[in-house]
């Protein structure tokens, strides 16, 4: 029985790709079982419960050794502890790749699309299977999340694509008010403790000199309802500051995108990161606040502009 | 102009899966263009005769950042020799995952087949894209020489189909017919110095501790003639020692592969390697020659007991 997870801190990509992943290997005869690598997110029990499905269980302690396959991640810091001691034998993700190796060769299917679902309805329709309504809904809840129904800069053709192909799979008839009923889920935080609103779409990244890289947290939230957020703004930076030392981290960022109007305030909690701000955006920071303008994409235009930044100045 | 290529010391699959990708995308709107990095074996000439196709030229030195798509291998250590400073694209391999990293999310495809070329005829069909008749017969002949005609343990149902598909294109009535004269071609090795024998189906792997890796060169003659490459014997072995001590490497071995009987006889130059092939393979050598049976492939049976060797011993 083949493990297949996504990412710490797992968004609906990350669940809805798992689910998928492991149903299609197991109808092309690999047996397969779904797991998550954390708490999920205010979206996704919304979409899974659009999708009459149940969360995939959390990832058991797994023996070294053990054959797993991998979705919507490849970096060791953020899947299971002990991926070093692990067999990867699957891969599918839209990620750059990091530092993921293989001691066998191995199926690793990567494109530069907008969501690891777009791949999945690839391989699908590759191999000649049609989609489940249930798969359907997932994927298509998967591509309108990770591209911000098509807001994202890390969108393609083949995401819209996707979407145009599963919306009638699933039955949604109108997707633009179904991205918003789900945007208007995920943005519903009630009163989730700070430090978890921190970490709800949270990874560490390492930068600069590869031996000794810097470590840094990356937050985002996307919200419809900034007002929400910066309400909280004293909470989350204390937040931010307990998780730079905890975890021994250099530096912690928070990205609060503002889905609607696609802008991105980045919360910063300190003199340090507030430097590297500066050098890696050209942007200030005032009262703990960076205006990113219309920079929402972590993968595409925040991690890239920090890893250049650190290639000279680490 | 996107340049295509594939390892050092090229194989007819490297040459043949470079010139067939840059068709490939050059079909699908992206200025391709295929390069080597080295002197063709003996089998390649005698493919590219029959397929009417030039040799690609030498891979000229690339500016950094110039983008690049790797075809049959991944590592860096069998690429360009700037390869870090490159920004790699697409990679279509079927070798297991080394120190590959990309700095953007990239095309990646690597399944666990016997061949680069059965990967490439996969992408022709996912694209719904004729496959021309000199193709037919690069990837034909690429597919019968990286598995010895189905003799090697690397071989999958995927490069058998891939040879049932491709024959008629390219109009080979008699795949055993045409793979027996390509196999004497390849052993035609006249008087090419014994450095050159050697060096001419060769890689360079790191083993055991990632940050001080051991370094061994593995080279393989495959021949239908290995009484040829036994009385030259005293000449290859001193090749090895001067390959050891003028590439500074841990170790060299070089495995003589008898493609008809399906056996490997690797000449072993020195008590270092002895001891190491007596551990990992546990076979004695005598008068420089360990008789490895019918572990003939460097990839599935070689490199992984070495692999497993030193992650113990290094």
């Amino acid at each position: 029985m083949l493990p297949v997870f996504g990412h710490l801190n797992p968004d609906t990509d990350a669940i809805a790709s798992a689910l998928v992943y492991a149903r299609l290997l197991s109808r092309q005869g690999i047996e397969a079982r779904a797991y998550r690598l954390g708490t999920l997110n205010f979206e996704t029990p919304f979409v899974l419960e659009r999708a009459e499905m149940e969360a995939p269980p959390l990832l058991p302690a797994l023996e070294p050794g053990t054959a797993v396959a991998l979705v919507d991640h490849n970096e060791r810091a953020q899947s299971a502890p002990n991926l070093e001691y692990l067999k990867v034998t699957r891969v599918v993700d839209h990620h750059k790749l990091g530092d993921l190796t293989t001691m066998q060769p191995a199926f690793l299917r990567f494109e530069p699309v907008g969501c690891t679902a777009t791949l999945l309805l690839k391989l699908h329709r590759e191999a000649r299977l049609s989609v489940e309504k249930a798969d359907a809904w997932l994927m298509l809840s998967a591509v309108l999340s990770d591209t911000l129904h098509f807001r994202s800069p890390t969108t393609t053709p083949d995401d819209r694509e996707a979407v145009a192909f599963l919306a009638p799979i699933a039955g949604v008839r109108d997707v633009t008010a179904y991205a918003l009923e789900m945007f208007a889920a995920k943005s519903d935080l009630g009163d989730t403790p700070a430090a978890e609103l921190l970490k709800m779409d949270y990874k560490v990244f390492p930068f600069g000199d590869p031996i000794r890289p810097q470590r840094w947290g990356l937050g985002v939230i996307e919200t419809t309802n900034p007002g929400y957020v910066f309400g909280r703004q004293a909470e989350l930076l204390a937040a931010m500051q307990d998780a730079r030392a905890a975890d021994g981290l250099d530096g912690v960022l928070l990205g609060v995108v503002d889905i609607l109007n696609e802008t991105n305030r980045m919360l910063v909690p300190g003199e340090a990161e507030a430097a590297v701000v500066q050098a890696a955006f050209g942007t200030p920071t005032a009262n703990s606040v960076a205006d990113l303008g219309d920079r929402i994409s972590r993968k595409k235009q925040i991690v890239p502009a920090l890893e250049k930044h650190f290639e000279t100045h680490s």
